[in-house]
């Protein structure tokens, strides 16, 4: 079966970049890129990564595995406007997703046709109707929700997320852009509930695999009062 | 050799417990403890926090084993003042440390003596000092920053902290008090560098040891563009 999936480097304290650029001056130099390449730094160093990049070098690892893994996992893409523009330079002629790509925007644009496989289709009904359109065309595969952080948050906003993948990085930024947050519109005592169901443990990164359950009240559990005997 | 270490039960989202109750009505009730009870719902039934609180029941399984270790581990405590008032009822005569508990406060009090060696020395010539006393209190053990959330901050912004373990429950809350957050006071592309060294998992809650190295600038890695063939 088809799962919504989405995997994020993260920060211990939430982030997966530095504090959002908006001035003058140059993204590779700013306090978010910063951020950005400290969390993804297990990635840039990974020999999976480079390989579909087309660089040279790189570890072959735990860490490693994991990128092929997650490559090898999708059979289409949900990527934000942002996340795409930033790409098609760098990604060129041959970008290393290798399938279909659906990208949520305002703006329509024709769909791009790629080298290898990659295409890119822009959805402008919807975050909803992109991961559709993404289920449609990953066959037995799963769709991967690839980022940036506010496209993730409303996909797990609208209870499509089957699977989240958290590689927390072993790194406090202090401050940026976080990937979760009261953009989540949870109520008071509400809760998105989620089960480990696999932890693969690095030196670089702790790369944790949660099943997505949902929403769920927060019940007030008092068994720590001490006056039952009664475990439930 | 003596660590300063400090644990504690986190949201995926970073909380320690839901939005602070700040109104009437009781802490019981509030959203607060909502999300306190729920990040402390694998300790509440471990036998191991049953049976230092006199409790019945429990489950002797590997989180029971983790609240063994902690407590076997600490030979001193540091706590702020609201964490010991409000444990003052609930821990009753025999609170479950069984060690000196330094509690760094504005407020001067009388050392408590309590049964079976726990006793509450206020401190308040500062956080530095408390943690000082500790060490000279916890012999060959460990002192334990053992809450809330304010203090464990206030020690790891002083680069006090020598050992982390982040207790990480898979719930997102949406909102509440953040473990860590601004107050850190991190300069622009400054970081906190942890090592893990450490993890185990459970369905209930994933156990993360850290190690910190302390605050280090964010240098640009520029691996990511290609052009070098080397990875160092």
């Amino acid at each position: 079966m088809t799962l919504v999936t989405a995997q994020m480097s993260v920060s211990l304290d939430g982030f997966y970049a530095g504090p959002e650029h908006t001035g003058d001056g140059s993204w590779m130099d700013s306090a978010e890129s910063a951020g950005f390449f400290r969390v993804t730094r297990w990635v840039i160093g990974a020999m999976a990564w480079r390989q579909r990049q087309g660089f040279a070098g790189g570890e072959q690892n735990t860490n490693s595995e994991i990128i092929d893994e997650t490559f090898e996992d999708a059979g289409a893409y949900v990527m934000g406007r942002r996340m795409v523009d930033g790409g098609e330079v760098p990604w060129g002629d041959e970008p290393p997703f290798h399938a279909p790509v659906f990208v949520v925007t305002h703006r329509p644009r024709q769909t791009l046709q790629r080298q290898g496989g990659t295409s890119f289709t822009y959805v402008i009904d919807g975050v909803e109707s992109a991961v559709e359109q993404a289920r449609a065309a990953a066959g037995e595969k799963n769709v991967a929700v690839a980022g940036g952080g506010r496209l993730l948050r409303q996909v797990l906003h609208a209870g499509l997320l089957d699977r989240l993948d958290l590689h927390i990085v072993p790194v406090v930024l202090g401050d940026g852009l976080r990937l979760l947050d009261p953009e989540l519109d949870l109520g008071d005592k509400e809760a998105i509930e989620l089960t480990p169901t696999r932890v693969v443990a690095t030196p670089e990164v702790t790369h944790i695999r949660y099943q997505v359950d949902g929403r769920a009240p927060l019940v007030l559990d008092d068994r720590g009062r001490g006056d039952t005997a009664e475990v439930v």
